[in-house]
């Protein structure tokens, strides 16, 4: 599974409050805890706390500082990768882009000149669709248009879009068949991710709905998920369910040796 | 997700001792604990404890005297079946028939005529199959032949057989998509049930195991279980599976509005 750490996102108040004040150590933290709790990339999200892409590039730093993991890159805006993307030491995931067409011409040779990876996000200009035939037809889309760039499958993480349980729950069982049919595109076949946290926006028993859909979305081919690495438990199954997969080799202290 | 409670069973060194000496108070006890955590059905073994048919008639009198519940009878003996059958003051679930012919041209007519339910295990002659296709096309079999014989496909649960990972870990996958395919057998589709400690059989961390892969189930489809109901974090996993499946509508306060 690849973990995906969601946590340097100015979202939280405590790195909003890190960037705006260049602050390194905030960021540097979290970069270290992410990495020892197994974290594969590192998303770096400036989100609306500032417009300057100095600020997403002192972000990407401070955290290379810290960690010698590759980053994704939280942000679909051109002017900012074609910054970002060069300052990487690895090359980087960038989440994300929508199936628009405006979008894929702009970001796909940045990803082919680097070697990125991408996030296809199974949305258009209509928005986010609500079947499973549509997010299948439209993350063939992206998938088709990231290899007409040279773009290779492995390099494509397809993201059925997660909805909240509390507000959609019909839409839970339909990403979970959408993902599976993502499988079948290619061969290698694309990644398929999701945000995990937005399953259980709104509810109570948040952890065990994250984790009980992860596991879910695993079984239907996920093999790449934005979260809180340092869940321990959603960590612990995510890593179980590998073993399912037969992704990871069976031994009877697996967790202990996924950490050590 | 129809929770088959799987305390009761000689394997258990104090229900033995308890069918052996006729002493009702622990059978009573188990009934009334998994009727409790809200089983569906109270499965009923007698396994290699006795040979006698009165013992299994006590062990379900002594179950129905302590909880309302349906019983799964676990044999597939056919003179056990046909004395214990009749007892059931609720349909039963018989648990269980290969895909052998004998077996089931004696045992599915008693489960027409009396409106039970029945488990298929996707097993045949020649053992437990290895691959999805040959469990597909087992299950397929039980399926027509319980339908020759008047039996509705809603009465009719398919257990793929669940391997233990430590030694079987390739069959995991290949058995959650097994379970998917029977879902395309029939409209209404046959049940699809594990046995589900099998699992985790040898296993370090046990619980996780179980928990993960009957999620994973679930994904591919599973609304049935036979399990140790009593514990909570599985069910509660399993509650929070048939929300993702749109099986129960989601409330804030789903896990207690079960146990209510």
């Amino acid at each position: 599974m690849i973990f995906i750490g969601e946590r340097i996102n100015t979202g939280f108040k405590e790195v909003k409050a890190a960037v705006l004040a260049h602050d390194a150590s905030v960021i540097k933290e979290w970069a270290v805890k992410q990495t020892k709790a197994k974290a594969t990339y590192l998303d770096v999200n400036l989100g609306a706390a500032s417009a300057k892409v100095e600020d997403l590039c002192w972000m990407i730093e401070q955290v290379q500082s810290a960690s010698e993991l590759p980053i994704s890159i939280d942000t679909n805006k051109y002017p900012m990768l074609k910054e970002a993307v060069p300052l990487c030491k690895k090359p980087p995931l960038i989440n994300s882009t929508p199936a628009i067409d405006s979008k894929m011409k702009e970001i796909f040779p940045l990803v082919a000149e680097y070697g990125c990876s991408i996030i296809g996000l199974v949305m258009d200009e209509a928005g986010s669709p609500k079947t499973t035939e549509k997010r299948v037809e439209i993350g063939g889309q992206i998938l088709a248009t990231a290899m007409e760039y040279g773009i290779p499958p492995d390099h494509v993480f397809l993201d059925p879009i997660v909805m909240p349980m509390k507000y959609m729950q019909d839409q839970a069982k339909i990403i979970l068949a959408a993902a599976s049919q993502f499988q079948l595109f290619s061969d290698p076949p694309p990644h398929v991710v999701c945000g995990l946290s937005n399953v259980s926006n709104g509810a109570i028993h948040k952890k065990l709905i994250n984790r009980t859909f992860a596991v879910m979305m695993a079984a239907s081919g996920m093999d790449a998920v934005i979260l809180d690495v340092t869940d321990e438990e959603l960590v612990n199954a995510l890593i179980t369910a590998d073993l399912v997969m037969n992704r990871s080799i069976y031994a009877d202290s697996y967790l202990e040796a996924f950490r050590s």
